[in-house]
Parts: C-alpha cells; sequence; structure tokens
C-alpha cells in the first residue's frame, strides 16, 4: 500500500490553493492541498503499526509553528509544477528531518522547499503564462499549524487519512 | 465551518465502493467512501476545540469491532440512495449514540442504518435498474474498525479530515 505524509493548511489556504488547483493541477479532486512531508513510500500493514508509533513519538518533539504563504513560485525547469511558497520554520525543518532519519532514513529525492502545490503537468506555455500572471498577485498568510497526517492512496489515485499527529507534549 | 463524522472502512472496501461510486455517486470525487456516523453540522473554530476534546472521549468509551457488510440495498422510496448495507454492532451503536447525546444532543434525522454509500441522486428508472442488478450480487466482507474522524468541508464541497480518533482505551 503506498502512504504519503502530509500537512493540510486550514480551511481558508485550501480553498485560496483550490481556486487555482481546479484549473491547474490534476490531482484538484485526488487529495486536498496540501504540504508534502514526506514524499509516498510503500509499505505493509504490519510495517505500518511501527510506522505509526514513530509517528507519534515524532509529533511530540514537533512543537506547533507558524505556516507562512508569501509568494508563488515554480520549480521550473526541473519540471513544471506552481506552487505556494512557504517560508523555512525551525520547526517545520525538523519536522521534516526526523521524517527522513533514523526508521525512516532514504535520500529525499530534493532538498526540502516547503510549499503547496497549485498547478502541474503543465505544459511549457501554459505554465509560463500562468506563472507569469501570479507572480503579479500578493500573497501573504500566515496560520498556526498544530497536526500533519498520513494517508494511503486507494486504486483510484485518490487519498485517504489514516492517522492524525498532534504536534506537541500533552495536547490530549 | 461545516463538519462531518465518519469512518472509513479499509483500503479493500473503499477500493470497492468506489468502483460503483465512480458511476453512481456525485460524491465521488469529494469523499471517501465512508460510513457517516454524525451527519454535518456547523461548528466555528472556538466550539470544534470543546467538540474534539469530546469526540477523544467518547472514542476511548468504544472498544474497536467487526465491520460486516453483507449486502446491497437502498433508501427508496424515501430517497435512492443505493449502499452497501453493514450489520449493526453493539460498538457501532454505542458509538452512533455517544455521537447524539449530551453536548452532541440533536434529534437524528433518521433511526441509525449504518451504511456505506454507494450511489445517489439517480433517476427513478436508473435507480431500480442499478439496484436490480447490484441485488443479484454476492458481497461478504468483514474486517475491524479501529476508529473514527471527524471532517471539515472546503467550499468546493469537498472533505478534509481534521482529526482522527482511536477507538478504545490505551491506544498509543
Amino acid at each position: 500500500m503506498k502512504y504519503g505524509i502530509v500537512l493540510f493548511p486550514s480551511k481558508k489556504l485550501q480553498d485560496i490553493a483550490n481556486s487555482y488547483r481546479k484549473r491547474y493541477d490534476p490531482n484538484y479532486a485526488l487529495v486536498p492541498p496540501h504540504l508534502t512531508l514526506k514524499a509516498p513510500f510503500e509499505a505493509d500493514e504490519k510495517e505500518i503499526g511501527d510506522t505509526v508509533k514513530e509517528l507519534r513519538k515524532i509529533a511530540k518533539q514537533v512543537k506547533p509553528f507558524k505556516l507562512s504563504v508569501y509568494k508563488f513560485s515554480s520549480f521550473a525547469p526541473v519540471n513544471n509544477v506552481i506552487y505556494l511558497k512557504v517560508e523555512p520554520n525551525p520547526e517545520l525543518t525538523k519536522l521534516h528531518e526526523l521524517l527522513h532519519q533514523g526508521k525512516f532514513k532514504e535520500e529525499p529525492e530534493y532538498a526540502f522547499v516547503p510549499h503547496i502545490t497549485i498547478g502541474q503537468n503543465l505544459s511549457d506555455d501554459e505554465h509560463s503564462d500562468v506563472l507569469g500572471r501570479l507572480k503579479m498577485l500578493k500573497i501573504q498568510h500566515v496560520e498556526t499549524i498544530d497536526r500533519f497526517h498520513i494517508l494511503y492512496q486507494l486504486e483510484n489515485g485518490s487519498w485517504t487519512v489514516y492517522e492524525t499527529f498532534l504536534l506537541g507534549e500533552g495536547r490530549d
């Protein structure tokens, strides 16, 4: 089964992201707007029990943090992904690191550039057209993130949440 | 903000449900296959904090239980909803009751008929045609449910998971 680890921004920011995703992201209907903390990975049902226990421990080690979105950007020329750029933040970086060491050790595919995808699989022309227009917009949004989620993928490509992890100690 | 409380069956059962939902359920892309425990309700951000605390307590009072799906059925003539019928179960009934008393007190719109919707908004003709064919199929599926989720609805009608609640005591 394929699993992924993400955080969901607030409804407000998800609604903003979806206003673009609807037109520019083929994954629009498959998963809510999100920030990927760990790229999709395969695990069987036995492994996932241990993984989840580890994720509960990791969540306790990271404090809730401010997520700040401050501009539109793109991964071009690597790929034509347009995204809301998220300001790096020590707690977010720590969370990402904890999800890529120990039990979770593997080389991340790319350096961690925290982002919320709003467009992908765009042709070069559409990409530069859309990005050019978005670059002229101002966006400034700050909110608090206090949780993340592990999801699994169904056969139709959509994702279902398996479990939520609350950041910080003594959250119950 | 609109919230709902559901449980997600296993990936296997979600995949089965989606094979029908894709054709017969306009909500296919808005939410994964689910069993509704509490109909959508409005709450603001302050209220939801208390609601979530209460849900954590309720989760501890209900043991993980067997979810058994044993036939296709329909709510017609009340409405043309086709669903996978879930066998009533004391723990599931208890969970539903706890979600409709105390802080959550309200008259449920209908008696609790646990189900996983696979088709809705069908014309009378399509409904009887589809239901007739499904009634001839055998389905027998049992699995363990050990969690439920609270979701909120985005402006586009889709649902994002806010938090997971693990059933039973001492689950961490």
